[in-house]
């Protein structure tokens, strides 16, 4: 198809096809003439991808050129693979140096310990977290720490349904890229998921039935 | 303070607190003459309140702007300003009008009233969740569906801490800025702390009792 019906088929303008072919993010379309190129359906796919990444996701250029350099590795390892994808989406973290970090590294490190994840203490989720707990700590909301573990058990309770997911896709040759949607897809639902609940258990508690907006 | 001591303590270049002023985020010192002003705690503790929406929460200088006036505004009903700060947080999504955002139009309203949500439909939240699983099914994972309710009791767990929590700072000066740093900072530690359960979900499921990074 020419980048006319592209644009059509996902809503995305053509300028801004041109711009992400010009990014890197999608393969530029084979040429038919000096002028034309032809795109396909895992042109059409990419470009929802992207889209998805960008609206929903709330991804940068830069960090989607990443996942996608990770969704088109081939032959890694399954759980390697799966690190990784993550580990391009999440935020890089300074190490910093305050009485704040290092209470929420011990915090950290603690939890870890406490729930026996096998996870690798310089996993990057593991810099943010210390990130966040930190940020809290500065703000006089240290005490948040105690309800850690709730959001564990939550966070837990979230992984295994992920993993159950993408299990039963199936096939081998588009799990990264299922895991790359999965998370990033995830964390938007996740999301507003607990604003709603929230909004309900607010109501609950404070609103005297009355549905707030 | 000066400016330079309001910088050393935060850890925020000078320039920059200047931006914050001229954007409005952070009110300006006390004049003590034409070329200098004076900060106090309350510069201090704002300054790292922004810094915290920034740097952990990813929020834009725009959102920020937003959460903050809700946070600055007296004197309304507590839901009411519970709902209003976490509106202020959430992406805006427009109306998409093809099969996927019908389809997941209905699986949220049918979600909402499976656990009868005390929601309004029009919540900025429901928005976003719909436009996270359309996303999903225009990107052949319309089978996401199948864990939603997954989601939902997490969702639920985190709220019902996340009001516990709130509810245990007692001051309600400080309730609407609890609920802002709760609300952004919790999705970071809840998003770091789901990608570490996936690693080690996934290294207990693939990876033959190795850690993976």
């Amino acid at each position: 198809m020419r980048i006319g019906e592209l644009s059509r088929r996902t809503g995305v303008p053509v300028p801004t096809v041109k711009y992400y072919v010009r990014e890197g993010l999608l393969p530029p379309g084979l040429l038919t003439s000096p002028n034309q190129a032809a795109y396909d359906e895992t042109h059409e796919r990419r470009l929802r991808l992207i889209r998805a990444l960008l609206d929903v996701g709330g991804l940068k250029v830069a960090a989607i050129r990443e996942v996608l350099a990770a969704v088109d590795d081939p032959g890694r390892p399954v759980h390697d693979v799966l690190g990784q994808a993550t580990n391009s989406i999440i935020k890089r973290h300074g190490d910093e140096t305050d009485d704040e970090a290092a209470a929420a590294r011990e915090e950290v490190a603690a939890l870890i310990a406490r729930r026996a994840w096998r996870v690798d203490p310089g996993n990057p989720a593991v810099g943010a977290l210390v990130a966040a707990l930190a940020a809290l700590g500065r703000l006089g909301h240290g005490g948040f720490a105690r309800v850690l573990d709730d959001y564990a058990d939550a966070a837990q309770a979230v992984a295994r349904a992920d993993l159950a997911y993408v299990a039963g896709r199936a096939a081998m040759d588009d799990l990264v890229e299922s895991v790359v949607i999965g998370t990033v897809m995830g964390d938007a639902v996740f999301m507003a998921l607990r604003r709603l609940a929230q909004v309900d258990e607010s109501a609950r508690t404070y609103g005297g039935g009355k549905a707030p907006r």
